[in-house]
């Protein structure tokens, strides 16, 4: 008895879905990720409609959905993040039913508390054996952690896996267990590993990101965060990456032993790791080759799943116990709001992925952006697009000065005796509109598009058609 | 933000346990465990009554529950094992409501599917940090693996983890993730380590019983299963820990490379695990300190969840992977049905655990017993109580010679080619009889004290009161 399907045709006959259902899919592959176009291609070749995707991201290489929602296959789409390629469509108003947005902590909890329900899960895996244990630092396509499709796996009615790499059962180690997968597909390949993961992540050479990653560390000396048992969250970004890469300097001089690294996890945390930076690292998706060998080989190197991860509806998740997060923007205002949704045209590109959990939940939550990115303003009076509210974001670093949330005065008073060139968000915004100008406001419409919805399950914004 | 609770007063208070609520315990700690009867007196001093049990399994060393019983405290108990001290008890008619008998897989499947839902879970953690990530592998009162504990955690409205080592947060490796945990209880000793392990589980020297260990073996190089990719289980009984042995000889000698040994692990499994008969350990409860010692340290020994272990629930479980388990009985019968349940005076002195689960699951379900045991003879016209129906057991070993259950006519075969002394199970009866003699009915009654209930959740069997 195996749960080995003739192919992923009859996994999706197997699997009964039908009209009107929700399919889901996790991002771990990436811009490499093969299996949902396959699977939608598959879904649209047995004439099943009006599904709804639920995708824990969507990337370039998704942009075949576009025919799918053309054609009515899809009709409803659920994500955490959406880059420009969909998201450009979605913006011209390709879609008739708003796209929801939500964040990689409130896409799980709404997953487990039933207010999203999922059908049928296609799990990527890149290693699996024939009973559906499966995981993901393993196999030719390895993609190192699956947590965000722990809980797809977990709740969805029936759970396809979907695998390159067909292990002999037991699969030890597993990401998923084969209790929580019904039947297991083999493909030639489930993905392009070039796209998969970057081989190295890279620190920025541009003086302005490198001068923000400099002050950014400068902050979190300041803030009083940064002793024994401290906690860190990165991003992938050029002046993130720089900052973990000085913060390590820092650590490792002045000898501060901290307790966990999180995230979406690079090669620079796993340094972190290594020169005893960190005692553990929480990972919930890995962004290079590195962090996937690391995560493969070193026990303190940890899976988790997007619930543990950032899950407001859980018990307890490790944003809650999180220091310091570092984040991007693509606009800030001078109430500290984000947008990492859309560019200032109001065009979707990004998404929250886990940018309001961590600043939720993180006792630091920093921004870096330059004041202003390939001539406009990233300090304005008012984000295109509400992602993360500006309550839970302390502080702001530009090359230009720091500017720190009012609700935050002591962390402002710390700054200050530290010698941080302390600002007012008005002031940087002046100074971003001295430099680029003042933006024209974009074209955008009445028309939503996108909601988007917080961890808590509010809806907090709408993205609005973008006029041609 | 902790989840400390100030002591295990507060935490049950917190816990808004009622009376008529369900309260649940696991059995890793075995007959050391000091947390059942520490919450037990803390419930009941706080006057809450009326209350349902769900253990995975009652020791000797849970006797104090008879006063609850008693008191009102406790109504009804659900459980897996129950042995002689408690079962005795109920046996005699102490108790209103029966005993609910499960399996270690039913129990799972009937927390998961909403059958037998759980208020307030009480975790034994032999490790924990104070958001409740918690893992048995480590700690003063380490017992390894956590799989009975984690359907409940996972399951249950409200759980509290009780710890005599509290770690730094984020405890890695974790049993139970915090996303599962409530609070956190910080107790002097939630056992003594001499009852929770044996030091070393050990072979028996009983001639009869090595006998019947190498019939077993004999049986399985016959049964065509012994060969690259065989899988195991065993008890941790004397004659199956010698079965083990003999096995592992034969394994290294015929170069037979197996996939995995499952279930409860002794230090005999480990060392055929580190001797090369087995890719990976799969399990759900350590027997002893080699066992706990390697799943802390060894990859390929791994934990697994009482659902991946035997759950009916999940979509597989390792016993549907199964080649081979060797069991016990208390009594067999003519049709192969099984009694682990009662001693032939049909006192409660035992459950099904994992028996029925694995013989459902297992290509070759062996039972080893001698053909009588205290001068009363083990092979039965009818079993005092069917624990596990006799369509699931394949094989019969006695010191005296081997049964095959009709249904098994190529077994048969093959164990008459290999030169294993088959026998009718008629004819082992009557041996039986003539050595030991016809057994006098039990002295049982009519009223009802416990009900089997099988892993499908049908009820196959009444255990009654036994008149003094």
């Amino acid at each position: 008895m195996n749960k080995l399907a003739k192919n992923l045709r009859q996994a999706i006959l197997d699997s009964g879905l039908k009209d009107g259902m929700t399919v889901s899919f996790h991002h771990h592959l990436r811009n490499g990720d093969y299996v949902l176009n396959m699977v939608m291609d598959e879904i649209a070749a047995l004439g099943i409609k009006d599904l709804t995707v639920n995708a824990s991201s969507l990337f370039d290489t998704h942009r075949p959905l576009i025919e799918h929602i053309k054609n009515g296959v899809v009709t409803t789409i659920l994500t955490d993040y959406m880059s420009a390629g969909l998201g450009s469509f979605i913006s011209a108003g390709g879609m008739k039913n708003p796209v929801q947005f939500r964040t990689h902590g409130g896409r799980p909890a709404d997953i487990e508390n039933g207010r999203t329900p999922i059908d049928v899960a296609f799990i990527a895996a890149p290693a699996c054996d024939p009973m559906g244990n499966l995981k993901g630092s393993e196999g030719r396509s390895a993609c190192g952690s699956l947590g965000y499709a722990i809980p797809d796996a977990k709740n969805a009615r029936f759970v396809v896996a979907i695998t390159d790499e067909l292990r002999p059962y037991p699969l030890t180690g597993w990401s998923i267990p084969e209790t929580d997968v019904d039947e297991v597909v083999v493909v030639d390949s489930i993905g392009n590993p070039a796209g998969i993961v970057s081989g190295t992540t890279k620190i920025t050479r541009d003086p302005v990101g490198l001068s923000m990653a400099q002050t950014a560390v400068d902050v979190i000396k300041a803030s009083g965060l940064l002793k024994e048992g401290f906690s860190f969250q990165t991003g992938a970004g050029g002046a993130s990456l720089a900052a973990a890469k000085y913060l390590k300097d820092v650590m490792l001089k002045e000898e501060i032993k901290g307790s966990f690294g999180l995230g979406g996890i690079t090669g620079y945390m796993v340094d972190m790791l290594r020169e005893g930076c960190f005692e553990s690292l929480m990972d919930v998706q890995c962004f290079d080759l590195k962090a996937v060998e690391s995560i493969r080989s070193d026990p303190r190197h940890r899976e988790i799943s997007a619930t543990h991860y950032a899950s407001p509806g859980a018990k307890s998740a490790v944003v809650d116990s999180l220091d310091v997060v570092i984040l991007g923007a693509t606009e800030i205002d001078t109430d500290f709001n984000i947008n990492v949704h859309t560019d200032s045209d109001g065009r979707i590109m990004g998404g929250s992925g886990g940018h309001s959990d961590t600043a939720a939940g993180a006792k630091l939550a920093m921004i870096i952006a330059p004041l202003s990115r390939a001539r406009l303003p990233i300090v304005t009076d008012r984000v295109t697009c509400i992602s993360t509210p500006g309550s839970t974001i302390d502080v702001l670093v530009t090359q230009k000065g720091v500017a720190v949330n009012p609700k935050d005065r002591e962390l402002k008073l710390r700054l200050k005796d530290a010698g941080v060139k302390v600002m007012d968000i008005h002031e940087l915004k002046e100074l971003a509109e001295k430099t680029s100008g003042v933006p024209m406001k974009p074209a955008i419409g009445e028309r939503i598009v996108a909601d988007v919805i917080y961890r808590d399950g509010t809806v907090i914004d709408h993205i609005r058609e973008v006029r041609a």
